[in-house]
């Protein structure tokens, strides 16, 4: 459980910053709206999961160290966000670890709830995602799942990647970093080559 | 509990067929996107109804069929969406006879929970229409209920027509079969008729 | 809990108010619109904290008396809209009094749940404005909480005055009742006064 938790903080933090960056696009922007996003982005999609798996006390509620992970993220974007927006591949960067964690994390999550492998993998991908979606949704941005961007898909291959190591008795260590790996590649490859997912009506 | 049962896999492929087609309508659509709004119509609102009567496990996590009723949806949508498109009417009739499935079988479900016959209709109506208001928030649409259709209005009467007859000792299955009637009856002759909700403010 | 009872039926009939008067912004309104906003407007924020601290039964569905406040309101905002609009301040009022009522309220409720003080803030600032924010996320707007505008920092600063007082052990009327008008003095000089949150990005 240890390094799970390790990597559900890291992930908290990387989100916390895409999160308060992403209010820069927005008509007005301030030190509430900034931590708020940051905060609904880092912990919506986990929350989410949670209560969908009646997983109760929330991590965040339970954990104070979730909250300070937030803080630390919007803090950390408040005093570097030069450079950070500097560097056009940083959000980029941040988002990418973010979903790759939480995807598997989630994935993970849901399995030791004793749920079906199909249902791991939904709650996996909404770790991932539904916190964007949720930000996305309150600043009236359509989200990145209704862009063709091999966004999402890439979490759910991550987390049928992992479902299926995991089945095959692979150790658990070797299972979550090779599936965290296949979505950063992904995502990195998508974004490179301009992946589209395929149309649904031609 | 029986067909309560198969008419929930019914209403729900209907949803899901309505959901998938909706995705038509925006700039962007994919797999993932159709998919993702196939299982959030058809899941929304019977996942609210049971996360705000802490109704636990939720019936698509507990039971997998529900997520093969959606996936049939969608494959269904994808392999004939020609023709279903091609039928003006077919989004009307799938959609309508979600909603009619829907309101009865979250109002039984809450009553079943012991709650009062107003919440049980708060609820029916929330089954009914609440995935098709998430669907169309996260995709930036105005959701149906402010449109002035009659729409959640028909599902209301419909509930308040089980609750009635329930109360008044009416057989089940009557009842179940005679309000779900009132609901499509309603709907077919308010979009016939232009119906429309009167205005709270003149 | 007497006390504390009768201001959350309070709050609920003032933010049923606020949430049907807002309706009549939108390009259609009708009663079934106003009925629904309203709802959501005044339970929103309250449920969503319940769900997150996993606190049921949830209020109104425990106690029909927070429905009929959510009607009684409604109902006094379609007999009298024509003098509460002539009134440019009365959407002002019952908004100010209604987050005043629910971020102690909710601060308490989280507290008495156990929570830390760090988690109870968040949950007293959701209680108050998360049923806007749901209720601007469905009608297309972007919630208050992207103006700028000093609104849920004065939740927040309530929220953090109540927690102080408590923790100081000052009496629970006397702390309830300072920290409230915090809120309401601070949110008439801030429209007053035009006061702005601080910009996150520069």
């Amino acid at each position: 459980m240890k390094i799970q938790y390790i990597l559900e903080i890291v992930g908290t933090f990387s989100f916390a910053i895409s999160g308060a960056l992403a209010v820069r696009d927005q008509k007005h922007q301030d030190w509430f709206s900034a931590s708020f996003t940051a905060f609904i982005t880092s912990i919506g999609g986990g929350t989410l999961r949670d209560i969908l798996l009646d997983s109760y006390p929330l991590v965040w509620i339970s954990d104070i160290t979730i909250i300070y992970a937030v803080m630390a993220g919007i803090l950390v974007t408040f005093v570097f966000y030069k450079y950070l927006i500097g560097l056009r591949k940083t959000l980029f960067f941040f988002d990418t670890w973010g979903i790759a964690l939480f995807t598997i994390v989630g994935t993970e999550k849901a399995l030791h709830l004793g749920v079906r492998p199909e249902i791991a993998a939904i709650m996996g991908v909404f770790s991932a995602v539904m916190g964007g979606v949720i930000r996305d949704v309150m600043t009236n941005e359509i989200p990145i799942i209704y862009s063709r961007e091999v966004y999402a898909t890439a979490c759910f291959t991550g987390a049928c990647t992992y479902l299926m190591l995991n089945g095959m008795g692979v150790g658990r260590y070797t299972a979550f970093i090779t599936a965290a790996f296949v979505i950063i590649i992904i995502r990195i490859l998508a974004v490179k080559y301009k992946w589209r997912v395929p149309a649904f009506f031609r």
